[in-house]
């Protein structure tokens, strides 16, 4: 059975109680990015968000939502993206123990951001069987609370604050496109458009390497890929039953791009916008590049969901980085 | 003769007169950062203006003060940098001429991004003999009002705005920094803070490879460096005597940084605020990140000047860059 789906309620309880743990994060525009698509873009921009991502808004729910007794045993997850990093931020605003299992085959940043935020490491093999195995035993032996990266209803009502901020900053809104990987964002942003802007359409971008979502949403079931590879690399996760179900009932659309088309988004938005944004969050404007028709003429908010990067290996280099 | 100093009421008619055509960029903080230095970092995002530049505040202004008369025969420039880029954008927003002269050696990029403001790039020698006789000539011939990069009352009172906007959004510095080439940006701090919140020092921040503006500061008259060669390549302009004047009159100190640390502040900026910044930008925080003394414990604006960049080119890299 599934958890009690979130809320326009459980939206704002969860802005005010994370209020003082993320910040306000800016909106920005480009005259060359709106002339390039012929629609009026505003980047939201949650690469600047606590801990370099809008994981910092579900994960400050959970964290501060918990009662004294349950944030004494500690929370966990299992995570090696920004997940893990935002959890282990909130847990350590809270001062309250984290441990985040990761494969031994992680990215070494990624171990030391989670352990810079004060929270543990317990590496698996990169297997799912192995990670649950030893997930398991951290809960049995910690007590510590699962927080899912996107499954449940306390992350999404924290991720649908972003939308609820963005109109306020920016209304009259004619369509949010977020990327989609198990589609928390996604199901946050139809929690609260779907209550407070009706009219506002919701569109989902998604890498073609990675079109589980897009094959879920004409199918009308769950489709979960096998591994797959992209250098978006945060959306490579399949939907579950809380998110599918915001996804089936307000999502318009799930557009993809190809990898080149997520790399020369990447670029412009670098380049254009002057901020440091990871490969997902540029799968939105390569879609909106390839289906100008869908959105000229038109306002639409566009999430800039991260800006987690390996500065050392930019996909647009040959990786020969010092 | 020095032309009339600017004054408060000269900022004050820039920022109305600019509003139009300029952002309220944001300012942000990190926790990190604050945790590396000690004291608390506020970073004015002008590399999030218009045009990627700080310089688009005191472009616009030259611009827009213009009398119609003189408006028609166009604005002209000679620099190779953001002044450049900046001026096209302004003339471009009023719809008039703009002739920007600029070595023949110049970035094919920066040649791109006066072109794609409209104004006409004229090549040079890569010399000051070719460029004052290009220069002179295309004056003669346009009958164009030359707006000197910094050495420029309107100009100074253009950039004057930056800080004026960040005493609102965040009041109470003790001391605010900024990199310094020509000293247009350190002036306008300069002019702002003198009159508007006279308690907050401001330190000005250079390489150690072009050090003329802290040698002229030691010196108590301006030194100019024959071609110095630095990453910060908009910071190797020497101070006039306007700009001496701000500096010589309202700043406290004039620290320097070595290349490599440059290079190790930019990362850490791009990191840790997930922005981009050039690397004239990050001189500040290598000069706060090596003299902890003068900063620990204090409130400090910090001005990250623009994020014109070659991604295909960063100065961490080996230049691999496909």
């Amino acid at each position: 059975m599934m958890d009690a789906i979130p809320t326009l309620d459980d939206m704002l309880a969860a802005r005010d109680r994370i209020r003082p743990h993320v910040h306000v994060t800016p909106v920005l525009t480009s005259r060359m990015l709106d002339e390039l698509t012929g629609a009026q873009l505003f980047f939201k921009c949650e690469n600047l968000q606590k801990a370099g991502a809008f994981k910092a808004r579900g994960a400050s729910n959970a964290v501060f939502g918990l009662s004294d007794a349950q944030a004494a045993r500690g929370v966990a997850t299992h995570s090696s993206g920004n997940h893990g990093t935002c959890l282990s931020y909130a847990a350590g605003r809270r001062g309250i123990p984290c441990t985040v299992v990761m494969p031994r085959t992680a990215p070494q940043a990624k171990k030391d951001a989670v352990r810079g935020y004060g929270a543990r490491v317990v590496e698996c093999e990169p297997s799912t069987s192995s990670r649950e195995a030893v997930f398991a035993q951290v809960v049995a032996e910690t007590g510590a609370e699962f927080v899912h990266p996107y499954n449940d209803p306390r992350v999404i009502a924290g991720q649908a604050t972003c939308s609820a901020e963005m109109l306020e900053q920016i209304p009259d809104l004619d369509a949010v496109i977020a990327p989609i990987g198990g589609g928390g964002m996604v199901s946050g942003t139809c929690l609260t458009l779907s209550a407070l802007a009706p009219a506002t359409r919701i569109y989902a971008a998604e890498p073609e390497q990675a079109d589980d979502a897009a094959r879920s949403f004409r199918a009308g079931h769950i489709i979960a890929d096998d591994a797959p590879v992209t250098v978006a690399d945060g959306l490579k996760v399949p939907l579950k039953d809380m998110t599918w179900h915001f996804v089936r009932s307000h999502v318009t659309d799930i557009l993809t791009a190809s990898e080149d088309e997520i790399v020369a988004a990447m670029q412009l938005i670098w380049k254009r916008l002057k901020i440091v944004a990871e490969p997902s969050s540029a799968v939105p404007l390569a879609t909106i590049l390839k289906n100008r028709d869908v959105f000229a003429g038109q306002r639409i908010g566009v999430i800039i969901t991260g800006g987690n990067v390996d500065l050392d290996r930019l996909p647009w280099t040959n990786g020969d980085a010092q």
